[in-house]
């Protein structure tokens, strides 16, 4: 028996509030009626532990952890993540869909905290070596659109949106960077679209790298 | 106004049962009766944020962290630990005695889990760059006799302690590797001596350094 073709691994990034979530819906619903095989899951998250340590960092107040602190506490929900969720079903050749990754930890500690973008980097480096999405779709939208839709949503986990808006203009940039500085990896999306013209966007970009048939 | 003298970090390392923490609360009324400032904490844990880190990891199943996101999460405790308590404590001329440090990451999971030596090294510096203890005390014990020890005590915090021996038996070996390989700031003490002899020769240690008079 011939192992398994290994999947491929699409991450969705970007600002708070920029339609992630029912992009994925749909590009898994497409994906599948294609016969593909796909996980999709979130980080933080995405297993017991990741949840656990989800918790930690999405609610509560918004100076509740040292920047370091919060990318570390990143990577140890996403070296659990990655370990027991994602290797694993790659290597069983389904598709994995992933709201949110390492480029999050880049933009959200690197450029929103001031981190910077080479120390996540090499935290990276050391938890996961060359382990990077094959696609990465990267949600871009005016910071108070962004903000103003996800406050719309119900929930507690605010941490984040509660943090200022100059914070979240730094993430935007920290985005718009990786975007340009990877340009075979990322798409940039204008998440200002209507959600068919973005699925359309979506679905041309698997099209283009032959993917999946036109 | 001169700014105070910097104080002077020890920490105390070793297995489970050792009595760590009895040699800390006998330094501290030593170097109080001498007029020095202490402050005592531990590890993981220290602030509000650690000590919901120190919970994940002290409790529940054995096998509930990959072994990274073990070392990510003590790492990402001890960052804030250090920002908000060690730190702030040291310079203001206080002297800080702490109950397990970056070596019981290195023994624990670097040598227990076998993680490595170099990768926590690696993580240590990308969190904390050079800073280390002035003084560290390695409490060595045969692993039998500490878990016997540290069984007959109260509490939920077991989860390291239901590790296998053999786990132990490399996390001993960790702790006399460090102390073999950093003899100036370690101080390798035999565990199953009497609570006297030990806390004599705690008290010589700072003696011999001069840092107190005899």
């Amino acid at each position: 028996m011939t192992p398994p073709r290994r999947g491929r691994f699409i991450t969705f990034e970007g600002g708070e509030g920029g339609g992630k979530s029912t992009q994925i819906k749909r590009l898994a619903e497409w994906l599948e009626a294609r016969g593909i095989a796909v996980t999709t899951t979130r980080e933080p998250g995405g297993t017991e532990g990741a949840e656990r340590i989800r918790a930690l960092l999405v609610a509560g107040e918004v100076a509740a952890w040292q920047p370091m602190s919060e990318a570390l506490l990143h990577y140890a929900a996403r070296a659990d993540h990655v370990a027991r969720v994602v290797a694993p079903a790659l290597a069983s050749g389904r598709w994995v869909l992933c709201d949110r990754f390492a480029d999050s930890t880049v933009a959200y500690q690197g450029y929103g905290h001031g981190l910077g973008r080479a120390r996540i980097v090499r935290l990276h480096a050391l938890v996961l070596g060359r382990f990077k999405p094959d696609l990465t779709f990267i949600f871009d939208l005016a910071v108070d659109k962004g903000l103003a839709r996800a406050a719309s949503r119900a929930g507690d986990e605010t941490r984040y949106e509660r943090m200022a808006a100059s914070f979240h203009a730094r993430v935007r940039r920290g985005f718009r960077a990786i975007a340009r500085a990877e340009p075979r990896r990322c798409v940039l999306l204008d998440a200002g679209q209507d959600i068919e013209t973005i699925g359309r966007a979506v679905q041309a970009a698997l099209v283009r790298r032959r993917w999946i048939g036109a």
